[in-house]
């Protein structure tokens, strides 16, 4: 991801210069400078001390997240990071707390929010053109399951899957009473011995009123889902998953089409778009538009679906919405 | 409903053939049948005294269902009767022992099995094309609410509507261990008033252990909408709603099409095929597609949905295949 | 043909008795009786002295045709009969005359305005939603080639094929004032020996002076095509091919569904409606829908296309209505 | 479109490094320069004449074309020319004789060759998975005509919208035999009063022996539309017109997704993939993708076409491949 936003930087944001790239593997760093004809180093460091930077964007383990961003915060530098901020809520709330100290602006990656379909939706909602909303329910599936070894680190299927459906959820209908979640390790028992699971279903009750559920998979196999339908009271939207092209072909008695195989070729347009906007709220001083408070709410919904599907019952949520954002409490627990 | 299955006994059953209509009002009686050119009356007890007739097909209001079905046993007659067979569950049960005990035939009017799209869904699951089951999800949404009058007699949501989706379950996928029911009253205070919902979201683990939702509505708005996924491990399949007509508008910037509004134009076959289905069981001494106990097995799920609600909690079923189908057992209750 | 047609008014036409088939081979008239439980016979002569009977549907090879009309016009019988009339024009006059002569009424198989698809989009153009026609473009094509022993007797393809279309354009846009067609044989040199065609693109210029092009084929290989695009100063509208199933089946990487294969898997309304519609018109003695003349314009456009074809070079009709319908003249030949 | 190309150049062309902008008009010249941080200028011929520099892009009046890529020629510069490179044959042949004589490289704009989705069908056709074509059928609409200035200076419909086509035509099936158009001015007298049509529809008879028919029009209304389907004797291959969204929109009884508008929308990668093949062309001193030869098959099918139309009458076409491409001569004429 990180050699992705490198590209999107350096190629596609007209409002972000890109001036160094930095890994801590030094051929890494070598190369992708050198791909980008862009300065590089190993030094995170040096980095933040340059003054000539206004803000760095971090794609490395979700374990060095926090502490880079309190370190950017330290040294004044704007933050885009990638999701989780943490897999502990203490880290996040700390992380999210130096960047308000300091200042800064902090943005973290849900990408989806700036794709033109999932974008397209969600202003028609904002416009009332859906009425009251019933009914929101969302697919996310990877084609594919990523190694065990990635599994094991990734802080649990909610965390690494659910917490995009989670925000999109909170973006597009309103903030969550109401968790439970249901899943199942059904494609291969290693998901089970590491205590994970490769399906899940997770049940909403907003605090509209409004029903929801996400089914989420890492075993689709047909292809990488991200679809979303909302029924209101006077009308519904679909956000539908694209055809790789827009190319029918038919053999005989058949008609086929090509379906996307990854979130790459999904979102050809929001991973860019979450940069530029980045690099524009930063040039332009204008709040960014995904925040580290928006991060930690996904992050407590991930943890209620967590302990939700661990003691077998609905997990309520109290939110209040203060200076910085959304607080969610499990409420009773 | 009666009407309609008169017009299709009429006209589109070559297995059967229509010899009276009876209905307890002489008026309704009357025009059916001089519509059809079928004799008429409004004697049920008549009607199974005849012993010129083999079978009769029960579509009155849910209340007579069981009763109706005893007579008819009793008489020697072959049933097709609408769901549910009763509100309550001993009647059920009782109905269901009267046609065994007369070796008569009972059929019970879940549709859904006879059309083409969902029959040739779930062929190639039997067929083992789709793999193992990991994901069941289908909605069920009517476009406009019954009145008011309706509901109060409709035994609840979930027998009411959600029902149809339990068998399409059972039926695709296999027994299920386990539903939680999550409901809501959005659309019209009306619905709360008298303790029923006009939104639901029905969480289902099956045994051989994927995970199913189902969505309803009785407030969907833009159309009738009826469509299903089912995803395995080899391929996934997905029965789509129709157009209304195979036709795009296209105006400035806009292609439209029609969607359908009722299940009577969603099941142009369907409501057809089991009741030449059910006459074809009677001639040729075959066993009927949908049973009693297919019946009774999505009451029971039907229950054990409403107690979830109450209850907010999961409830487990166990299940236990007999002679005569299969008997759930609310586990713990 | 035969046997559909007796299978749909048995079964699907309420408007309608049938009370004998008749085919010159016994054992076919035996089967098609027997099956439909119907009185059966190979004499067409004691069919139209039988007073008790109003109306014929011939569904014989296109050689009888006219003599066949004529015989029951003559016995006072109304008539349905398949497309063409005849391969001659002489006959198709004839024939029509002979029906206006004895007052009896005439209808022609053109199915395809007797689809609810069709229909609609037909209805939306007369309403005048489309605003003024600019473009028409229609397909037809088989998924493969009947037998070249049929092709021989076919009268050419125009007329065995692009003869449907000429009436649907007729019908949804207007009369006819240019016509160019393009033929080859590419498929198999057997269509070129016989000195037909296998594929075709036919150029139209209404006399609204809107655009039109038919595409024909014998040789789609991916299923049965039928489907039209009419292009309109206000609005749009395409009349889609479906789907066999309202199913998609998704594999690695695909999304798949069935196509059509076949006029009857096309059309399962279109060849009931023209029956029952013909059956309505002789009861209530109505106009029917689709004349004899109706056949002979259609039947003259395919003679242009034929002579335009062979004469590469654009034919011009003359059209003039008149009591009995639309006279199409080619003008300068 | 100078705008549009620069930007491209300037932003997602990692192959190419814009160095200046040129516009007569200064206001202009410097606009650009400024938004793209970029240097600017009025004079082409300074531009040519900068040793620093590798390529130009031109994108003009098409009354320029042919004038300005002489003189890049003399000056050395690689070329990429918007369509068409004149109104006239002899500067066409002249403007090729020229580069060709320098020995740089000179593309033409034809960017549908570089969208994904004509390429993958492209691709396939070429690999042989179509088997033999037996059908080509193109539309391209524009959903408003432009200004009548810009209609009299277009050198005419076919030279203004149908060279695409045929450009796709021969890259997608192969050389044309046999043309003939057919046009009318249907939406607006104004057509007519500069002897220009609105809608047109050419026919094709390809060398292979296919047929094709592309239909255009300037006044399509409900959007911009580009879309092939192409049969063959072993499958069919449709490319189709997106959604401006992967939206559904659903109000009563009616499911909606917006149109395309714009070839701009419709081609959101084509017009940046061409300039970065063309700099690749140049970097790594390969043929070019679409060559002047390419441009001039094209052109003289377009007068070919308006031969035709005037004639009333198919015009045939002699083509033959030399050193520098496709030479086409009209037959008899």
């Amino acid at each position: 991801m990180g050699r992705y936003h490198a590209a999107s930087l350096a190629g596609y944001c007209p409002s972000a210069e890109l001036v160094r790239v930095v890994d801590a593997d030094e051929t890494v760093a070598q190369e992708v400078g050198r791909d980008l004809g862009i300065e590089w180093s190993t030094s995170f460091n040096d980095l933040i001390k340059d003054e000539s930077i206004d803000a760095v964007v971090i794609a490395v383990p979700t374990s060095f997240h926090a502490d880079l961003i309190i370190e950017a915060a330290g040294a004044g530098k704007h933050v885009f990071c990638e999701k989780p901020i943490s897999l502990e809520r203490q880290p996040t709330v700390e992380a999210i707390a130096a960047t308000r100290g300091a200042g800064i602006k902090l943005q973290i990656g849900f990408h989806r929010r700036f794709d033109p379909d999932w974008a397209a939706a969600t202003s028609r909602i904002r416009a009332g053109d859906l009425g009251e909303v019933y009914l929101f329910r969302t697919s996310l599936r990877d084609m594919k399951p990523p190694t065990m070894e990635y599994i094991k680190g990734s802080g649990g299927f909610f965390i690494d899957v659910t917490i995009h459906d989670f925000d999109t959820a909170r973006w597009m209908v309103g903030e969550i009473d109401e968790v439970m979640a249901f899943g199942a390790a059904l494609s291969d028992k290693a998901f089970a011995e590491v205590e994970d699971i490769d399906n899940a279903l997770i049940f909403l009750r907003f605090h509209n009123g409004a029903l929801g559920v996400i089914d989420n998979s890492r075993v689709a196999g047909y292809g990488y889902e991200c679809s979303t339908e909302v029924m209101g009271s006077k009308a519904t939207v679909r956000v539908d998953n694209p055809s790789r092209v827009h190319m029918q072909w038919l053999t005989p008695g058949q008609a086929a089409r090509a379906y996307v195989e990854s979130f790459i070729e999904r979102y050809p347009i929001a991973y860019r778009a979450e940069l530029e906007q980045f690099a524009l709220a930063v040039c332009d001083d204008l709040p960014v538009p995904v925040t580290g408070e928006d991060a930690l709410a996904a992050f407590d919904l991930c943890t209620a679906a967590h302990l939700s599907m661990q003691q077998r019952r609905p997990v309520s949520l109290r939110h209040e919405s203060g200076l910085h954002g959304v607080a969610y409490e499990m409420a009773g627990t």
